[in-house]
């Protein structure tokens, strides 16, 4: 039996934040008893966590496509663990498992409705939280089944140096489209998404007005914005939008902290450019994953897409980590390793 | 030769209007020159005007998808008049045309950019202006082709009881929807559309919270919403959407007088629901244009789609007449006989 300790350190959601979470809103608990596994269950090592935006959605008390987190409960998230002890034939001692995890060092699996994945051997597991993982799929789906780009189209998106946005604009590219412009919040990240990643132009929104820009860069409009942030970024696509534009909604980075979201001004522009502006969730997309990492895993090998790990050391950098995705942080999938 | 006037009457931009439009801002000018024909011209005597809240857009100096009226212009609008004389082949004495008039006593068709289409023989010109013009060939493309309302549907119109919504809510009942709410300023008005038009429920704005009697009536959400409003009632909508609903927008009556119109706080439900909203303009429908009228013309004669027509007496009341669609003083579509 492998050394197992008698406690572990999970974070737990203490009170519902009000701007970004803090350590008084998501508090340590670090003395939890390790539990036992049943009959069809395994005791999971968790290695690494992956901080998505959505979790700080999950922490308010609104309708949304999940529960909140409750109050008192373990702070929610995907991540990879190691199978420690199973007493279920699913789940082997040493295997790498992607699943619900959980801000926390461990936590049980079992073969119904916290049933893990095997990872494959040989996916290193960040990068199966990044581009083979939900940040990845959200890029393929969103972009090439709600956005729909087409040969010569201008794509737009916000967010460009995050996890997701910096795989959209690259399958904007694979998908034909023939100006690909990203909006990011620094020079350097700008830098990276056209010297590196093949964006034709990037747009600084903390230097630059990002409207005027948007209109120099997309003279023929905007064909598909795959947007991650909303509020002003959001309102400065609407305003340059190419006739039967698709608005890709993915998220909206800067209005998760906000108490009272604002609405997007300029949203009649969908009516005099006979544009539309849908949302989507990976979730009605889980038949499909297959198709979508095997098609990611090519172009991957074949280098149209890269991908950037932002790894934070440590569990009890959590906080921070989600935090990072709302200052700007970051550039690429932001990881703990736990 | 009949006998025409040397001077008209017609209304002039004399300034953008900030809120409703007014006679500081829209200007009588009474002694304009009734013009000659020139060759392939003739003249037209305006005897209806069509008033739609899109009048009002083109007052503003902002984009849209026709250019502002200049400063100065005669008021653009739809309308119905009467051949006097004419020097073209296309147009006959005492015949009966529709166009773009303006709001004035008389004006010029040609056989290019200005022409007129010829009214078939027996349409009364009220009917010709609602239910067989713009006003109803908006609600038949905007819910059938946009929003696609699929039988079992629950179907809810905003600015139910005006000329597009009234028709709207009827054709989503044509269109096999099961439940058909409609949104509106009056008790008469609601007692209209569930007593005459068939509407399942009517939810009076002014004295009902919107929110909680949608949640009420469309217990298992909206799946397609057609707003004709925007604000409040358009959030309220949003908050209370099925998976996969359609959002049409057609217009947005509470913003198009306001400097700074305000965007709907809740479009993430577009995500959470995995929804669409998408505008729409008829300008790109022209070539279908017989299809629905012909769709149209049989449902009212058999009374599946009943109307109303508002009729406005004099050219002198049509200000008045177009801030009926903002301060709810219509019900039916607005006409203002000349």
């Amino acid at each position: 039996m492998p050394l197992v300790p008698e406690t572990f350190r999970r974070y737990l959601l203490a009170s519902r934040p009000t701007g970004l979470a803090d350590e008084e809103t998501v508090r340590l608990d670090d003395a939890a008893t390790v539990p036992d596994p049943a009959d069809g269950q395994a005791l999971i090592r968790v290695r690494y966590l992956s901080i998505d935006p959505t979790i700080r959605t999950w922490m308010d008390d609104a309708p949304g496509y999940l529960p909140p987190i409750a109050i008192g409960e373990v702070v929610r998230g995907g991540g990879i663990g190691e199978v420690v002890t199973s007493r279920s034939a699913n789940y082997h001692p040493g295997d790498l498992v992607f699943g619900m995890t959980g801000w926390q060092e461990y936590v049980l699996a079992d073969e119904g409705a916290a049933a893990m994945t095997t990872l494959p051997a040989g996916v290193d597991p960040a990068v199966a939280l990044s581009v083979f993982g939900v940040t990845g799929l959200t890029a393929y789906f969103g972009l090439l089944d709600v956005g729909g780009p087409q040969a010569g189209d201008t794509v737009v998106v916000s967010g460009a140096a995050g996890a997701t946005g910096s795989v959209v604009g690259q399958l904007a590219r694979i998908a034909g489209a023939s100006n690909v412009v990203g909006i990011a919040g620094s020079d350097e990240k700008c830098a990276w998404l056209t010297s590196e990643l093949g964006f034709d132009h990037a747009v600084n929104y903390r230097s630059e007005p990002v409207g005027r820009r948007l209109a120099e860069v997309c003279p023929e409009g905007i064909d598909v914005f795959f947007d991650n942030v909303g509020g002003e970024i959001l309102d400065a696509a609407l305003a340059n939008l190419a006739l039967k534009a698709r608005v890709v909604l993915c998220g909206a980075i800067s209005q998760y902290n906000e108490a009272r979201p604002v609405g997007p001004r300029n949203y009649l522009s969908l009516i005099t450019r006979r544009a539309r502006m849908e949302g989507f969730l990976i979730l009605d997309y889980l038949d499909r994953f297959p198709e979508a990492q095997a098609a990611m895993a090519g172009w991957v090998m074949e280098g149209s897409i890269q991908h950037r790990e932002h790894v934070v050391e440590g569990l009890e950098h959590s906080i921070d980590a989600l935090n990072l995705l709302f200052n700007g942080g970051n550039t690429g999938k932001v990881i703990v390793r736990v």
